[in-house]
């Protein structure tokens, strides 16, 4: 049987994701309670680069559970040397020494690599910029804790929403359980065109302008956005000039700055936003709670660290619970009742050609060994729209122009109805028409007019 | 519940450390058998400097108790890359993670920070060279078990006197204990004034020179002292011009030339102690035990490993007994009958000005978030003695002329018997006159004449 | 009693190794069901250079049985920065916190020395480029599963023969397991003269020429050799002039370049061999299981991780097991019935003069405090044979022209029959005759004539 792996948030059904929960709040209850569930059971966490604080909460996780660690804080150093591959150390970690294998690497998409080759569960614990489940898992289920039914409720994102990983991910996950989001950005780090775009596409989201004046001092320098899920029209009922009013919010959702991620310029002129007593004043926050990913620097003021609002610290602790039940249940030590999340995209291997990914910290570009180019393709929903492709490991979307079909050699625009018959597999992504026929691709349609359809 | 943690040897009651002598000898008697308990039970130890051998006693003890252990031997380069504040990381780790933290770092007073941030207990497992009670509790623990009580007991301290903190905090221990001890020093590395200062305050014990001749050649070159804690009148029975004759050693401390703390000049003319065979021979020595806090380097000759007087590495060992019954108190596990430690200083925050503590190495200094200064007040304990104060994290006495109050915004002189009346946690310490007017204080007293009383 | 170690394959004989078969067979068919062997029982992995691999190993075999860890992944800067002897650390670490005692570190013999000292049992898990027996026991174990007994089989050890240790160890177990080696060398990385001479002499070992044609294009470019246990002139029967054909292998055990060993330029010309599918069509191959210790790079194409002879993860798998066993006899867990190897070689201190091990790796070289240098005197079968010997730790043969008694004064030639009568603890060993005469040492025999007999 194949082993499931947490790769991605999306791997998860809501409906397992609430099961999840019902988990974690009987692990919360009594942490001491459960060493029943996984004795003689041993986790891997091989670790890429150093996160203390994700390897000790999956440590702790296993531990209550009863089972064993093996802790590999610095795979860098001791692994690359020897000039192993990650497909390699995987399939001998996993094939006899553990039971689950939790993964940290810096390249995009190494999870989905793990995952390919592990005969056992690969739990992603960060791939560089891309995806860290469990951290969105953790935050999902302080709400669900804090507040019950996720949907509906007014959640503000505040502060870098341009690099954080963290936020982007917490954003569809929210959208997906129907949560409105409030963007409070730090000047300069609004949130990016392509983090809005999936969010309309797939979950119905548009923007609307926010009216921000009862979100008081924290949003006063900052363009204010409302996005919700809710249909448009409902939305105009309540809106006008101003934009929709924020009235009552249920959660902050702070975010440090990702200094990593650019030059120091770009935050030079104005400083970081500041959570501190006075912000938390403001009308629309009364009962709002205060969460923040940690580690954090300034942008939270240790003012308000004992004030009954702010959650961050038992967020962190609630990383625990959350992470005993996708241990427990990857172990199959839990059941589930609720059916997988549905597949959106056909992944195939690419068939001809060079890996089309175009990110460089991509799992697939940085890796030497044992790794195929793989493409995750969305077929339009209607016609006349275009079909999508992206790297299957760093969901990085590819930029082309055409598509060959490795059996017929004939090329095709991405809107052209002719590509519903063609298997995913026999895709070639082609980057423009000089490099379809120079790969010997001709274009397609009855006329043969030169010009693909 | 507050937790109770273990920051200094200070924090536990002779009554306490004899109980915890009692629990060590039942783990040391079979140490297999005891690990019902602490199972689901969790430790993390957080080093922030390297300390194998430390860390993985703690880690045995945790173990042997059928405890589990999260390991981050190396902190310093995970964490602090984030920026994160060891005030956070304690509440972190402390909130869910584990259910005690040992914790190794190179500030001083790191421990009693992360102590005021803990939801779980702290153990000192090091800060800089400021203390490390379970090594000091290790050393009085063997003294228990190779010679019953340590009332009494006559102890050579050996070596360099002068730098190593571990002699510091074992004298401080034995005088509690009514230990007498013979300082052995290297050339230029006696005991420093201040540790003689607070043997003498705290527990009346006053240096006298010792006859060193029958304790042979360890003692040929060393200015020999005696400290004892009994009345001097009775010790005068026993002195003649020559000093206190050391007749009979019950244990021989060696400890290493702290090389980390001096340059390289300091030792170059006189080679440093050696305890060989024939040093072993003197006659006063001849059923004194001989122990090391290892690390060795020659200090020790490997020739009198098989000496039976030779206990250091029986020493070492006997540090998980120890810290198991440290561990099983501090989790709960264990009842301790004995009452508590009383407490010699008032702690309170520093309410005005800067940071009073002058030791560049101390956390409050070195720890750039969350550390709010606070000094340890020690008030006069006759009339006419000067009040004195203490960072209340490193120890380090604060170097003060007057003190003012935070509320009557009168400044007095530390020996002024206005202080009794005066809290603690409004105390200003003040350089001199000219920086306690710049402050906005007036001299105390009735006359108001300028000069302060 | 003295704990009994495992720093070299030789330490355990054949009986031994078959019944650690039988254990790992056992904890193979259902690993987690051995929880109950070692509970309360501690393992210290001291790893003085990283191998995550054989750690985790390791770590996974002790928490199979139920046991704990204590894990020093980095050994070499923690410990080695405060001076700390080797003989020290595990006298510490083996006399209270640990029940047996890991140890990987970079200088041949290191695991010899610890044994010395360690009050527990202390596994080598790799010295140098000199042992690594668990590794041997790993593969034996392999073929043992795969093939049952390993007595007759044919085995091809290819690739770099020259500077692989592996290769070697695991040349020597077969031979004394009675099993025929092909040798298929990388062009320039033939087996080594001083191993053919000891599978010669210890095994009876003669190498033939081997006619590969059933071979394949695995050693199309290879001179290939037949070494075989069986004796020459019943293989003069099959052999003709093109040599000893290669029919049938039982299995080909595959190594990567030691490229750490070696200049760059010794590889430059001829590419590595490479194990690839066209390889595995070999007649002589169709059965063959395919072995490698891992990590690989390119001698094995990932074309043929999927062909079920292909066993290499299942290799690596199996370590767990066979350590499982190996762990719960050292720690007295499983009991053989087998008798002890037997030692082929006195053991005696160096008592006069250097040290004569010309090895610089060697730990009696690299290890500045407590080593004794030692000599293992292996002495003539016939008359007429010369007496060798070798450095106790790192095996090391030593090159000496003449031998002192250290009582008589008189010293010999390696093949005097006087020899006999020498004590082996008294024997010094001596470059030249001029270096005997500086040392004190005159000719022994009748005549004096100046000549030693």
């Amino acid at each position: 049987m194949q082993a499931r792996h947490l790769v991605s948030i999306d791997d998860l059904s809501l409906d397992e994701i609430r099961e999840l929960f019902r988990f974690a709040d009987e692990f919360a209850a009594d942490p001491r309670a459960h060493a029943g569930l996984c004795p003689g059971m041993i986790v891997a966490s091989l670790f890429y680069e150093p996160s203390t604080r994700t390897r000790l909460s999956f440590e702790s996780a296993m531990l209550r559970l009863g089972g064993g660690v093996l802790s590999a804080a610095d795979m860098k150093v001791s692994s690359t040397s020897k000039g192993e591959s990650l497909a390699d150390t995987v399939r001998v970690v996993g094939g006899g020494y553990a039971d689950a294998i939790v993964l940290r690497h810096s390249s995009e998409g190494a999870a989905r690599l793990a995952a390919e080759y592990s005969p056992v569960p690969v739990i992603n614990a960060g791939d560089g910029a891309h995806e860290h489940p469990t951290q969105t898992l953790c935050d999902l289920y302080n709400l669900h804790v804090e507040r019950g039914d996720i949907k509906g409720l007014d959640v503000v994102l505040a502060g870098d929403l341009k690099y954080s990983r963290t936020v982007h991910s917490f954003a569809y996950a929210l959208a997906r359980f129907g949560a409105n989001l409030v963007c409070v950005p730090q000047p300069g780090f609004e949130m990016p065109e392509y983090v809005l775009q999936r969010l309309r596409e797939e979950f119905g989201v548009e923007p609307v302008r926010a009216d921000a004046r009862r979100l008081g001092s924290l949003a006063a320098k900052s363009d204010t956005m409302y996005l919700t899920p809710q249909k448009p029209h409902q939305l105009s009922l309540f809106t006008d000039a101003r934009g929709w009013e924020v009235e009552h919010v249920d959660a902050v959702y702070m975010t440090r700055p990702q200094t990593e991620r650019y030059r120091s310029e770009e935050l030079s002129e104005t400083a970081y936003l500041r959570l501190e007593k006075q912000a938390l004043q403001a009308d629309s926050l009364r009962d709002a709670v205060v969460m923040h990913p940690l580690p954090r620097r300034d942008e939270i003021s240790e003012e308000i660290d004992s004030d009954p609002r702010s959650i961050y610290f038992k967020q962190a602790a609630r990383g625990v619970p959350i992470r005993m039940a996708i241990l427990g249940m990857l172990l199959g030590r839990l059941e589930l009742e609720a059916p997988l999340a549905p597949r959106v995209r056909d992944v195939a291997a690419v068939v001809e050609g060079d890996n089309p990914c175009p990110n460089p910290s991509c799992i697939s570009r940085t890796e030497t060994r044992h790794v195929l180019p793989r493409v995750a393709v969305q077929r339009p929903s209607r016609p006349g729209q275009s079909l999508r492709a992206f790297c299957a490991y760093c969901s990085r979307e590819l930029d082309f122009g055409f598509i060959g079909c490795s059996t017929t050699r004939h090329f095709h625009r991405p809107d052209s109805s002719d590509l519903g018959k063609m298997r995913t597999d026999h895709m070639v992504f082609l980057a423009d028409r000089e490099s379809a026929q120079a790969q010997g691709f001709s274009p397609a349609g009855p006329a043969r007019s030169g010009e693909p359809v």
